[in-house]
């Protein structure tokens, strides 16, 4: 019994310095984007648009999801996940970020690029997970 | 094959109106806080306790993602999804939250919540749904 115990410790042990070593590697962004009322609907749609395309294209973007401020619409705020550095190099090169990039460039009032780190890196998964169950 | 083909797009009609019913009753926050610097371990350490314990207990908790500002540590954002109102009403009033709540007002310099909406509310689940495969 106690040799099992040792095993299964030993299993854990490992597995979260596993996890621990993916999830440090992680890049997490909060994009802070005010937009001009003018263009608004015009770049939501676009927003929408490239953000489905990254994470249904690219295997190392964990995560785009964009939303705006109920009492100001204009507020864009876009919580960024990506696998590693090379995947967030990899992303800003992609056909559908540089179609973003330039036909949004004459919306945006001011942009704010904050570099995030989890508190919880272990739990991130489980964090989301039931992100999923919800909508199925 | 037209028969079919009607029948298909009824199902993905009613499946989006039933998505969409779902993810509009969905409530987000984004919490910005900025703790005293001598108490930052201490603060960080009671809110991933209450965090995972949320995501954990509750099963209105969609999700309660904690992150810091890389370059000003002391300036925490939590994403916060919650199933619908009653799930964050819910929230306030449980003994994690409540315990996290009183233990740090005297960490918490600053506090501003801002209610947020999707931009993409149909696509939510996929946004999130590669963080679990990251994971494991």
């Amino acid at each position: 019994m106690n040799r099992m115990k040792h095993i299964l410790f030993t299993l854990l042990f490992l597995l979260s310095i596993k996890l621990s070593a993916q999830t440090n590697t992680m890049m997490i962004r909060l994009s802070e984007i005010e937009i001009d009322s003018c263009y608004l609907q015009e770049y939501n749609s676009i927003l929408q648009s490239e953000s489905k395309a990254s994470v249904q294209i690219e295997p190392g973007v964990i995560a785009i999801f964009p939303m705006y401020e109920k009492e100001n619409p204009t507020h864009i705020r876009i919580l960024e996940i990506y696998a590693n550095k090379d995947a967030y190099a990899n992303h800003i090169k992609s056909p559908h970020f540089l179609k973003y990039k330039s036909s949004t460039l004459k919306m945006v009032k001011s942009l704010r690029l904050i570099d995030m780190s989890s508190i919880d890196p272990k739990t991130m998964a489980e964090i989301f997970s039931k992100m999923k169950q919800q909508n199925h």
